[in-house]
């Protein structure tokens, strides 16, 4: 029998996290039982929330427990099935350990068509973060034609999405992303109207002036901080801001300070919204059918990054922060 | 005939306003004209937002501009009509300058009905502080049965409104003002839940804990700055802020910084909206009508500070800021 691993939150992170705050363990190969069914886990996802969820906090989602296996998106190959909702062979994903095989419960678990389009693409663009920027840009920013649509984190998984999004519905989409590899590519390969490449510069002021000469409609935030309050200084009246991630901020230690942005939303009649992808579970399936069909007619592409080899999770995911990723990042574990 | 008098903007505020900033002059009787009214000044509103307006800034309304009669929620009686709208005796109500007698085209004037309410409402209750007070809280903050809603600036004209609108809903309505006098008007008065007085404490943290035990679901903010900090600190999921005044920041000479908030708005799934009451304008019928109705039912009182004397205008106006009104502060010409 083969043997089993998994990795766990060894200890909780101050800062910017390093390897130190993960342990990759030998484990007990998983004994199913009837109603269950063995996977092995394919491909993993590592996402800049799970930082939130390595400390102890209030938030959407319970803290991870010291000494116990990270979990995250995850597709599996189903190994052996004790239910009659999967057979062995099938692929499935859903929230899964970082472990190479567990047990799945069938009710929390969706399977995959790996004949419809690459499995792996069941936790990027047909997953949730397409669905993240599906409803984030769609419900809360939605843009309308000639409007302007800044996305920040735009060559990120969720990020490129949006603005793509923007652009189906008649917006010019603005990327500010963080290398000049990224900018060209959210430009060139996704369309993109105009992309700013923050690291080339220390004040995205006049960047942002150039790139959005009638002024921010829709800015869809993954990153907060300093680019936040730039592009925030620049809305029209009756803007929309989705926040669906602060990632500048995730690792500070002390309670990041910045301008009140409360007058600017005030003189603007602006709306801020933050969300969470489960807020729309009931509607996963209208979005990943739109989703897919946009892929189908060339209107939405997307980017993975790739790292081979489970053990490489922890090195992946702090991959996040330097922003070492070009679209979704996932770890491949076959 | 009759003197005429006007108040000038003398120059722009830096900072705290002072009496320097206006200039009390006798100005020329106007001459009326075919379709205009000649209207005599009764009721002058002084409200914190034309802070904004002595500055030159981008907002949503023009600035004042420097040595022009400033102009503001005004009641007046006609003098003289050469319009079929009005006749000489009716009360009006509208944008007019800071002046005793003026000009008014009738139809930037609305007729204000002397039997149904004292015509001071007219700028108060049922005028434009009891329609943001409407509007924000029940388009935006949406209470229902069960919910907390707190008011910041809740012994103001807005602010009193806004409470009582909550507990119309079914909320708990807890205030947050600036003397023992006003937080036992709007408790025993005017029956919200809670209340608490910030002038008493350098930290309202705890009192919010205990006025709050299930935390807050509306957030209903006249002032922003450390208050409001506290205030969001401690919002429910799905939380609704109703973003309506800043005026602890408006006459800050620096960008006001704080701890950045979207990471709370997102982890909770909170809106923020700013707003402008010109926003609804096409529903000013519906919300003076239930604004009426309620006040009928003794389920919406209100209060005001009168200040006579026009030449006052401008001490009036600087009150504001040193939180002197209880409700709707006004100033009395005649």
């Amino acid at each position: 029998m083969e043997k089993n691993k998994r990795i766990v939150l060894a200890k909780r992170p101050e800062g910017l996290p390093d390897e130190s705050i993960f342990r990759l363990e030998e484990c007990e190969f998983p004994r199913i039982s009837e109603g269950l069914v063995l996977v092995k886990g394919v491909y993993f996802s590592v996402d800049p929330y799970m930082r939130g969820r390595m400390i102890e906090r209030r938030s959407y989602i319970p803290p991870f427990s010291l000494n116990e296996t990270i979990s995250g998106g995850v597709v599996a190959e189903v190994i052996e099935s004790r239910s009659g909702t999967f057979q062995a062979g099938d692929y499935v994903t859903g929230m899964l350990p970082w472990q190479i095989y567990s047990l799945g419960d069938p009710r929390f678990l969706r399977k995959v068509d790996a004949k419809a389009a690459p499995v792996s693409t069941a936790l990027g663009v047909l997953g949730l973060t397409g669905l993240t920027a599906y409803f984030g840009m769609l419900d809360i920013g939605r843009p309308v034609p000639g409007e302007t649509a800044v996305v920040s984190g735009a060559a990120g998984a969720v990020g490129m999405v949006a603005g793509q999004i923007a652009r189906i519905r008649g917006s010019r989409a603005v990327g500010i992303a963080g290398s000049a590899a990224k900018v060209d590519y959210i430009l060139n390969e996704l369309g993109f109207d105009a992309a700013i490449d923050y690291k080339k510069t220390d004040d995205i002021g006049p960047d942002l002036d150039r790139a959005c000469p009638d002024g921010v409609d829709v800015y869809f935030d993954n990153v907060g901080g300093g680019i936040s309050d730039e592009v925030i200084q620049r809305i029209n009246d009756n803007a929309r801001i989705p926040l669906c991630g602060q990632i500048s901020l995730y690792n500070a230690t002390d309670v990041p300070m910045g301008p009140r942005l409360q007058p600017v939303l005030l003189t603007r009649s602006a709306l801020m919204q933050g969300f969470i992808i489960s807020n729309y579970a009931d509607r996963f399936q209208e979005g990943i059918g739109q989703l897919a069909a946009w892929m189908k007619e060339g209107r939405i592409k997307y980017a993975e990054t790739i790292i081979d080899g489970f053990e490489n999770l922890p090195r992946a995911f702090l991959g996040l922060f330097s922003g070492e990723n070009l679209g979704k990042l996932l770890v491949r574990a076959f």
